[in-house]
């Protein structure tokens, strides 16, 4: 593969205006990371395109220069998914932004790649629907990093993932042919499923340039709670004593001690800083099943063994109660001058289990680990405050990095939630496959890319 | 490729016994065809393996000798998805139908490929959970083939389809390696989902032999209806009116003129055979909320247009108005000689049109055509009631059929819905994906089949 050089940014220029072709290195510097830490690499350009036809012409340029290819959209990601190959052809899609359609008849949305996930859910809204899934960073990720990622949220629990709502997608191929994947039927089985392939891909087997949505009628009524725990353990029990209750609430998210500490410490929501789990605890749909479950799921925290749970009065409290959730990682993030988020998940009856676990590493390696995540879900977010300069204490974090994984897979857990392989979990995801599925992986990378074009030595180098 | 001989039999008696080998001509023949009309071709040997790594001692067999495998269950498709090769090694895997566990803190169950649908829900449903897909055949039908074929049902609407309860798979690979795709988490995002490539595959890719399924908590009430139409147009804008009322219910299905006749004639349940539609509704959940949704439900039929509502007081009154949806299929099936299933799916927006389509095309050309299927989901099963040994009303039969796939496609609907492409619907496939997408799945049969051991022939040829 060649860097970008004089030729090809030339027609990158004619291709979409000089305007919309960033070369100068000060502009190219915002480019050349994404939301991970500790990972950066200077792009060759940036383009703008702002239709599947100019992608697709960049594309072929690329595929004839020989230049790798890496899409991004705001470049949120959290697992160095859209970081630049040095000297590449970054890709980035934040001009194709529209809503092009809602179908309320038939509970569809589509949209370009670049459209606010956001704004996506507030359009939705306008016309009484909901687009459940709400990564972190839904007020700038785009929908369509949101597709490439399969990105997560808060409600999994009970609404699934961002793959659960993808009927079909228009994806550029290595090659620059467009193609549409899927349709506006609730029921499809014309062959393997494209689509699902796609999704969740990370940019190494086409580029995505609109998505078609499902959305799902608004839920009536919503009810916020949380509780306070002793122990976590006390607080896991309460999930297993929910779920054998036959509740599924849309959330169920937990902060440990030590990142209910921070939360206090930065937005002053008035929390007790002495628990070692607090739980927040979300019920919606029709109002009478919500006040109902509301009430069971309170009783039943504090059979558990919650010493305090606040039910919310109404939305404006419910969504004061879920800032303690909504601002962990950047109340944690302010500590130290490294924050290392990690994203290991298991099954759901294991976490408290994990949680202990994460504990106990911290405290043999010297570290601080702040955890919070999605209790629901088994989804776990150990978050290492540390300092990338001190050596010493990176090792540290090396090794229960290593432990943590290593217990993860022991439990029948995946190395990655929501956050995605891209570089940062590479060596991980082979070690949780196995040789087998990973080979699988990349064969079907090596069919349809052959020429390694797009964001080539993500999720897998293809030479290892 | 080549056909099984002495030699490739003896080696698989040696692997399996004698007894778990079929060779003689009249054991061979139940094996020689599935559910689909007019597809027939005996194989070689068919063998009944009883785990995966049997399955898999078969399979290098297979491929040592160069002869194609096709695998069945139950032989319940309806495309000729497991309708053999001549001369071909059958893998017929009922006798691997073990629940294996069912697991309720995480609400999984896990069973071996040759589990019977039916049985996997009555398993939940002992542990108070619930396992939603219910395909026609669902008393017959192995889970394997469910997964394989990515089976829809009459709860589609509100629950989806097969591939939204499959969390994993243990799957034996073309070169008999054994694998294990997904897991028990809720969450994973760790490379390419390969097991969402492999549901709906077809026996094309690998031999599912286990599965990992998601529960959900077994729904406390249900309420049946059926409401009667002098107007399809009016049985379909009712579903738009409940689905603008933001309700999702579990069931809408439906029947024309036609198969209502047939089902009373044959069943005796008492239904009034001078309707243009019966549409048969159910709402299932919170008691509270059944009762309000079948409330509302029966007086936005009678607004729309229904003449009649009936509301079953009971589960016993509730399954006996289901009985007529669950007998269409039946009923018609005794009219003629033969008798011809179609699966075509328009978004819900275009059913009553589509409807209206096919009863102009069968009158354009003389044939009987009965029409049943999902309402809600738009998925139509125009049933061809004719006889395969008269040639003129066959030509008829394939002149009406391209109108319905051409308007189909027009619309923005699939070929195929829930009952696979297999042998019959490929050409039909090919129009609908487009050289782009169609190219797609071929190139990832070849990167993992690459000698065309498993199922050749069906989805796609890899020659055409």
């Amino acid at each position: 593969m060649n860097k970008a050089g004089p030729d090809f940014i030339a027609a990158l220029q004619n291709l979409l205006g000089a305007k919309r072709v960033l070369v100068a290195d000060e502009d190219l510097i915002p480019y050349s990371f994404d939301g991970t830490a500790a990972l950066k690499q200077r792009p060759g350009a940036v383009v703008f395109p702002s239709s599947a036809q100019e992608v697709s012409g960049c594309v072929k340029l690329a595929r004839q220069a020989e230049i790798p290819v890496v899409t991004r959209g705001s470049g949120t990601g959290l697992s160095g998914g859209s970081v630049p190959l040095e000297g590449c052809l970054v890709i980035c899609l934040v001009k194709m932004d529209q809503i092009v359609e809602i179908d309320p008849k038939n509970l569809t949305l589509r949209a370009q790649c670049g459209a606010i996930t956001k704004e996506i859910d507030d359009a939705a809204a306008r016309a009484g629907l909901f687009y459940p899934p709400d990564p972190g960073s839904m007020k700038i990720s785009t929908i369509g990093g949101n597709v490439a990622e399969n990105s997560g949220g808060l409600r999994g629990l009970k609404y699934g993932v961002t793959r659960d709502y993808v009927m079909g997608m228009e994806v550029v191929l290595p090659d620059g042919q467009i193609v549409f994947l899927g349709n506006k039927c609730v029921k499809d089985v014309a062959g393997y499923s494209m689509k699902d392939l796609f999704i969740g891909s990370e940019g190494t087997l086409g580029i995505i340039t609109e998505v078609l949505l499902k959305l799902l009628p608004r839920p009536k009524a919503r009810r916020t709670m949380l509780a306070l725990y002793d122990s976590m353990g006390a607080a896991a029990e309460t999930i297993s004593a929910i779920i054998a209750a036959r509740i599924i609430p849309c959330t169920l998210e937990f902060l440990d001690r030590m990142t209910v500490k921070c939360v206090e410490d930065y937005a002053k929501i008035g929390l007790p800083t002495d628990v070692e789990a607090l739980v927040l605890m979300e019920t919606d749909g029709h109002p009478a099943v919500v006040e109902e479950e509301a009430a069971r799921m309170s009783e039943l925290a504090r059979q558990c063994g919650a010493h305090d749970v606040r039910i919310a009065a109404d939305e404006q409290e419910g969504a004061k109660l879920a800032a303690a959730r909504r601002n962990a990682f950047s109340a944690l993030a302010r500590i130290r001058p490294t924050t290392i988020l990690e994203d290991v998940t298991v099954p759901r009856s294991e976490l408290a289990r994990m949680v202990a676990f994460i504990n106990e590493s911290a405290a043999r390696h010297r570290l601080q680990i702040g955890t919070f995540g999605h209790l629901g879900d088994g989804n776990l977010h150990p978050t290492f405050l540390t300092n990338e300069r001190d050596k010493d204490e990176m090792h540290r974090v090396e090794l229960a990095l290593e432990e943590i994984v290593a217990e993860t897979l022991r439990l029948g857990g995946t190395v990655t939630g929501e956050h995605g392989v891209g570089l940062a979990k590479k060596a991980f995801v082979k070690r949780q496959l196995g040789e087998g599925s990973y080979e699988l992986m990349r064969s079907i990378k090596r069919a349809l890319d052959p020429a390694g074009l797009l964001n080539p030595g993500k999720i897998f180098d293809l030479a290892d």
